[in-house]
This record gives C-alpha cells, structure tokens and sequence, in this order.
C-alpha cells in the first residue's frame, strides 16, 4: 500500500456482540493519533449475524468487489449463538482470508509492565507468531460418507504447497532479522505428520541458508505448549501452519495479558488485497453492550494496521498508549468508552 | 484381563536414553507394592535406537506375535538424536498404539501438594483426558507429490469414523460418571474442521443422552489451550481426537507439575491386546546415565498399568506413595536411584 497520497481508505466490519463497541475505541484512537493532513475515510459494513438472519448471506461476490477497494479492513468480531457454529467462521472470516491471500496471520505477544499473567514470576515475554493463514487443515477440504450412520467415515484434509510454506516462511525470517534477537523457531509435528513435517522442514532450512544471521530451531508443538508457560522468553518469532498457530496463538495470548490485550493482522504482504487488523478475541455475547469489554486489543490492531500502511511513528504512539494505560491502569473499573477516550487522549497528547 | 490367577506377566521396554534408569525405578516399586501371593513374571525387550541401528529393525512381526501374550506393557522412553525423526516414532510407537488398538490413550493431571506449577496461585487441578489413540490426523495418511520441488504439494488426512469416535467416548462418558464431578468437556475445532467436527459433535451429544447424569460442555482447542492456564480447576474429564490430546495433554503436564510426573496409559479396554503404559516425556539424551531423570511419572504409569489390570488398592497405595514424596520432597536433589528407593520404601511400608 502506498501511503504518498495520506489518505487512508478504511473498511470498518464491527460484526457481532462486543465487536460494535471496541471497534468504535479504535476509531477514536485511530482518528487522533492521525496527524491532521491524512485524510481517513472509513466505510461501515454490516457483516455477521443480523445480515445473516435478515438476507442469508455472509459475503457475497459484490461485498468483496467493494471491500477490495480499500486500503485496509479493522473487524472487530464476528460470531453469535443465534447462527451454527461454523457457518460465520467460514463463511465470513476464513472465507475472506482465503480471497484475499492473507497468508500472513501476525500475532504479536508482549507481556506489558503492570498486566496480570497466569504464569507466576511475571516472566519476560516478547515474540510473534508468523502463523500460516492460507493453507494446511484450514482449507475446508475433507468430506464425509454415511453421514449420520454407524459406519460414518469424516475426513479433513491438510494441504501445503511449497509455494505456500515457502512465501510465509521468508516472512517470518525477515521479521526475525529485524529484530534485535533474530531468532526463529518452526513449529510443526513432523515426527508424525510426516508429509506436511518434511515440505515445512526442508523449506525452512533451504530459506535459512538465505538468513546466515537468524538462529533458528524447531520444537514439536506439543513442546511449544510447554515451553509457553515454562520458559516464554525462549521465543522470538514462531513460524507455523494454520492449525498450529491458531492453538499456540491463543495460548501466547492467555499467558501475555489475556486475549483483551491480544491484536492481530491478516495480511497479504504483496498488497494485492487489503490486509484485514482485528483483536484475537471473539464476540463475547455475554458481556455485549454493557460497555465492559477491553477495546485494547482492537487500538492493538489498529497499531498493526497503521504500521502496515507504512505509519510507523503513529502505530509506535498507539502501543506506547497502551502500555502506559496498563500500567496505570491497577484495579480500577472503567468502560470501553472511558479505556478509548484515555488512549485518544494518550495518542494525541 | 483377568486377575483370577494373580499373576502378571508384563513385557518391559525400557529404551532409550533415560527410559532405561526410569523403567528399573518403575519395576522396583511394582516389586515392592505387590502382595507375596501374586506371580510378577518381566520379559524385557530391547526395542529403540540400539536395535534400530544394529539391524534396522522398529519392530517385526515375531515382535509383535511376542508382546501380544503379555498381560500388559511397560514403556520407557522411545527416540534418539541418532535417529532421523519419526522413525521410531511411527515404526514403534505409533505402529504398536494401532496395532493394539490403544484407543484410549488415558493421561491424568492432578496437581500434587507441594509440587511446582508455572501457574501463579496454585490453582487445584484435577482432571483426565481421554485422547482418542487409532485415528485422526495420526494415521499416516497422506502424501506429497513434486516432493523436493518448488511445486511440491503435502497432504494429511485425518481419519475419523463414527466406530472409532463412539467408543472413544463412551469411554470418557463412563469415566466422567464414576468421578464426584461428572462432568465431560469435548475439546474440538468444529467450526473449522467442519466434517470430522460434525461427527464428533453428533456422536458425543447422541451418546450423552445415555449418561444423563454427567454434565457435558464444548469447548474449541484453542479456547481449551486459554482455560488450561487461567482455570484449569474447571476440568473434570476432557475426550478429545489423537492430534489436539497430544497438544492439550503436554500443556496439562506443564502445569500441573511437569512432564516429570505426567503419567499415561495406551489402553485397549477391550482387553484383546495388551495395554502399554508409559510417562508423558521423551528420552531426554541430554541427561541420560547421570541418574538426574525423575521416576516418578514411571512409577505413575505402573499404578495406571495396575489399575487397568484390577489392582485397585496397589494403584492407590504408589499415588499415595508418589503424593506424600513430592509433598516431602523439597529442595533435596536425589538420584534416580534414590528416588525409586524412597518410593518402594513408601508403597512397601
Ligand atoms: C474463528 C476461527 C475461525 C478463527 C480461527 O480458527 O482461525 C479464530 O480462532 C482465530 O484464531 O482467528
Ligand atoms: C512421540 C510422539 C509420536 C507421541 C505422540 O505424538 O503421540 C508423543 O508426543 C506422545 O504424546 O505420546
């Protein structure tokens, strides 16, 4: 994305439940933390279970002809117990991550000063997870015969291409050689899932030789689970397959501060298609519309979006905004509104 | 199997690296926990890396003719550095939980007094999974075409029948009924792996409707990863598919004290195979021979091996034994061997 003209065109998916109110904190921040010759123009999308209830549909062929006309997409969530399970994710988010070539699944885990961790020792914790969101068991491919019977036999499908491993795994070395530690460490289950565990193996160590300056090593993913409450500041960047990054991601985020603090970006690094930001949390329909859920995750992933979009020094004030909020944060009870009005303030001071 | 003519008739594999010193504590402490009136007859056999290098071997057919007229088995460790990855992996262990039919791959978490968590605020934890042990992502289904070129493709199947899913969880619904809590989690990823997703759903809510007293609850793997450390107290029994039991069950022994004490038994319940009882960890070569390797989650998986054979009060009485030495453990730093003295000195007692 080009950002010579400053101006950001914005697609904005609120979607369901606690996603109306966070994504209208990122806005907030979002529109302060712009210096005033940008020019921000968002667009509002109605997506998830009210147009899914009112029309049946989750996305349709004109919906991506619109939303690839902008620059990026900020979501907030999307998923309600009005609908069966399944028919949003992939319908809706997958289905957008798959069209719009978001190989790049980026999860950032840093436990701020002052944010409560489960783990105990409050341990250093600072890596991201280059997660594979394009390929592997997510494709949807798999099927079943004599549904319903005693003799059901279902079956899901993993597919890796080379193409696919190769473009997402040179991501995740670029990302480790720009950081001070310039460390990598492939995830994957290869002493069983022999097949995908060879083609992501080989690949890895053939675009090593390429990035003589990153360590790398590979731990099974069962190990990683480990080494997540054990020895968090073992990692620095983790590549993985879709699957995999899908469960240590949410791990990471649970161990880093909780999935309110936990932002991610869906990114097509070519820029190709717009890349979509949106918190790791889902919907929480329990606590929608009381105005108690943390929009951090969501200014979180506004940080990423910015910082996609070539704004660095903006997307560094949003996370510095952040960390210090928490940090002042202690045990005081504020709303959604009150944690964006103090970011905006934060940001823009 | 029957326990009418009080005797055991146990194969021993001890293999390799710290498999060997953890096994010796492990067969000390059923020699000392067994009543005079019972028959303990061991063949040890010598299955692992040595074997492998020295005649190419994982295990053959005689092998296989061989175990099978024990009543169970007890399992050290499997692999070595020597040894490319998954050799053993799926020519031993694999190959042996399908050949049994190890269905049931049972692996209790429980947090002891006095044990070390990487949880802040010792939280109780107490639960068992179930991992479905034959099918899944874990049948080396699969393949590549291109392999070794840039237009490489890889597949992993995972296989799951209606058959395969019922017993499983019938198992885990029997063994939620016997526990005070009653309750059973189904850990899944239906929304994405919508076939397999499906049929495990199904199945679990038609066989819930004959277990009227046991609670049931859903949870998606990586939502399940999140409740591991921020409240694992809310597991009772989880079942689970083979891929996300060998994910969730190394995270479980993380947290509730280690792998040095996670325990696991390769059942068959049908009894038309020996079952195989083994710790959660590898053979740890980097700590072989120096008598440094913790028995305990050996001696563990002989009170499971008693159980499954009708040994009740002998299975309670090395839990005990185990319990109230790690409650008195402290700092001390004991050899293996010291350790396994302990504990026979305790179950004897
Ligand atoms: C909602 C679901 C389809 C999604 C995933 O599995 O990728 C979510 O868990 C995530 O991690 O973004
Ligand atoms: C060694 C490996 C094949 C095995 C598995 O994946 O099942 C191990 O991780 C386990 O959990 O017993």
């Amino acid at each position: 994305m080009s950002v010579s003209s400053r101006s950001i065109n914005l697609a904005v998916i609120p979607g369901d439940g606690i996603g109306q109110e966070v994504v209208a904190q990122g806005l907030k921040v979002l529109s302060a933390v712009l210096p005033q010759d940008v020019k921000l123009e968002t667009r509002e999308f109605d997506f998830g279970a009210r147009r899914y209830h009112a029309t049946g549909e989750t996305l349709t062929d004109a919906d991506v002809t619109e939303l690839k006309q902008h620059d990026a997409i900020l979501l907030g969530a999307i998923g309600d117990p009005s609908v069966p399970s399944g028919v949003l994710e992939r319908g809706f988010l997958l289905k957008l991550r798959f069209l719009f070539d978001h190989y790049v699944n980026l999860r950032p885990s840093r436990l701020l000063p002052g944010v409560a961790t489960p783990l105990a020792g409050q341990p250093e914790i600072d890596f991201i997870v280059v997660r594979e969101g394009t390929e592997g068991p997510y494709t949807g491919n798999g099927g079943s015969i004599r549904t319903g019977t005693p003799h059901e036999v279902a079956t899901e499908v993993s597919v890796n291409t080379a193409f696919g491993v190769e473009r997402v795994v040179r991501d995740a070395f670029a990302r480790a050689q720009a950081r001070p530690r310039k460390k990598l460490t492939l995830v994957h289950k290869n002493n069983v899932l022999a097949y995908a565990g060879h083609l992501w193996t080989n690949v890895f160590n053939a675009v090593a030789a390429e990035f003589p300056d990153v360590t790398t090593d590979y731990l099974h993913v069962d190990a990683a689970t480990i080494f997540l409450v054990t020895d968090p500041a073992r990692f620095d960047v983790i590549v993985t397959d879709n699957l995999f990054g899908d469960i240590i991601t949410d791990l990471a985020a649970a161990v880093s501060g909780g999935i309110g603090v936990a932002a991610s970006g869906n990114i097509n690094p070519s820029g190709e298609f717009p890349s979509m930001f949106e918190p790791v949390h889902g919907s929480a329909p329990d606590i929608a519309g009381q105005g108690k859920a943390d929009p951090s995750a969501t200014v979180l992933s506004v940080a990423l979006l910015l910082r996609h979009l070539g704004y660095e020094p903006e997307a560094a004030r949003i996370e510095s905004a952040v960390s210090a909020d928490l940090a002042a944060r202690g045990d005081s009870v504020r709303t959604t509104d009150e944690i964006g009005d103090a970011l905006a303030a934060r940001v823009a001071g």
